[in-house]
């Protein structure tokens, strides 16, 4: 899995700092998390193939988070796109989207899908032979949704020492992978266990932005490899996360440490900050493992 | 007159290339002229103080022009505007606004005016003491209007040496400058021409993007003093034009003649092309006075 993000800065963009938005890369395929306003240029200067993305998660439909999409959509009909783009967000965003369409008579050529959310339980919005989405609820001013993103459980890894001890023909070799026993040259059966081993671990990353402190997302984050979770403020801004319903790098990193997670990326941060370290420093007293996201960055997770 | 350009590039923006948008500070007033996406961002850039902004006019809804706009809205709230800000533009462009802003739950707390365009005709959309904006119907794949800035004819100015010499009372300079004649210290009636100088000439600015090579727009913008007029193509590619509904520089430079304009400014390149001086070559030869806008330059007009 490789983590890029875009932008990672809360409300408005300016010269240097981006709004939210991110590309996931697991199992082969990319996909776009938020879209806040440049985030097409931003995918410019990652040197992201357009043309890789078919799926775009929406958390919610605040600007900073979405108002890059009409251009990105626009963007992909330019290019000359033709396969399909599947947009996964909020109830409304296909009427938006569509209405600025239909204004400059710009319908795109390729086919477009949108998958609304209206649940406010977990739920399966993607699903693959290698990758599953899930829906995390998050409690924010509008309806929210993180995303879970978990790889399969693999094919089992073979053994080649053992096969080739064993004299086993390729022909089965991916039964063996299945999980299967194999015949050996002289015609004896092998167990599975010893042909192979177990496969890699599967991995899973999860989105978490925006949203108040909120508990009910820690059983189903629970034992995520990487935790990305909003920090707009610091401890002595916490009042105001009330008022905004968003988070402090101390409550991001209790929600890491509740769901046990092995890592926790911080972003989301409000500009009126000298210095990202801040976030940092005030995560690791609750939670060890604390990664900076800066826009440009990438994490090899 | 200034005229500050934040972008001037057809189609996408990209790492080092803006979609149109141009401020024009006119007697003290600042005017923005379209929104591609990433205006905010160039304002910031430009230092221009976004509170000085209070009148935005939208040539079209093709995104290049205003999926800026939402997010420029949105700041104003972010930064806690309190005057009016007033839109004009296309008919349709209050219900993508306004939809965007409910769908965010993120109305603005400052007094929001749509002026919503239909006429095929130019028509007067903004006048103040000093100033006038008229539109200008222009032909391209969408409704499409031009703006022209007019300064209206100001006071006339004082001739300093003639009211001393007469010994005329200050109280009178007003009335003297709106052309009306004054007593002199000896009882006399001095005219009013021997008191004051003609006014500075008014000065005009046309705005003219997107749009197909269009003479209809001539009796419109006769006389202006500059002339923006989108040049996407050049005359290799005039093909493109009648089906993108764009227009070469040389036809850009046929309309600046034809108006007797003073001066030229080309812009909303297609990006295909290695340099942008091919685009002054190419009018110049019809032509003389013909500069480049380019992202970031400043006119003084």
């Amino acid at each position: 899995m490789k983590l890029t993000i875009l932008g990672c800065y809360s409300a408005t963009p300016r010269a240097l700092t981006n709004p939210t938005s991110q590309v996931l890369e697991i199992k082969g395929k990319m996909f776009l998390i938020d879209c806040g306003e440049g985030t097409q240029v931003q995918l410019r200067k990652q040197k992201i193939k357009f043309s890789r993305i078919s799926h775009i998660f929406i958390s919610h439909l605040h600007g900073d988070h979405f108002f890059g999409l009409p251009g990105l959509v626009s963007t992909f009909r330019l290019l000359g796109r033709e396969k399909e783009l599947h947009i996964h967000g909020p109830k409304g965003i296909k009427e938006a989207i569509t209405l600025l369409l239909k204004l400059g008579d710009s319908w795109t050529n390729y086919p477009l899908y949108f998958h609304e959310l209206t649940s406010k339980e977990t739920e399966l919005v993607y699903e693959d032979e290698k990758v599953t989405v899930r829906t995390i609820p998050l409690k924010h001013r509008v309806y929210t949704n993180g995303f879970l993103f978990s790889e399969k459980l693999g094919q089992r890894t073979l053994n080649i020492e053992a096969v080739t001890k064993y004299g086993i023909d390729k022909s089965a070799f991916n039964n063996i992978k299945n999980g299967k026993d194999a015949e050996a040259s002289d015609g004896k059966t092998i167990k599975n266990e010893e042909l192979t081993f177990d496969p890699p671990k599967p991995k899973s990353y999860a989105f978490c932005s925006d949203t108040i402190y909120y508990e009910a997302i820690v059983p189903i984050i629970a034992g995520v490899d990487t935790l990305y979770h909003e920090s707009t403020f610091l401890d002595s801004e916490e009042r105001l996360c009330q008022k905004t319903k968003h988070t402090t790098a101390k409550q991001a990193a209790t929600i890491a440490k509740m769901a046990q997670a092995k890592q926790l990326i911080l972003g989301h941060y409000s500009t009126r900050y000298k210095s990202l370290e801040l976030f940092r420093e005030e995560a690791i007293t609750v939670f060890p493992n604390v990664e900076l996201a800066e826009d440009g960055k990438v994490f090899d997770l």
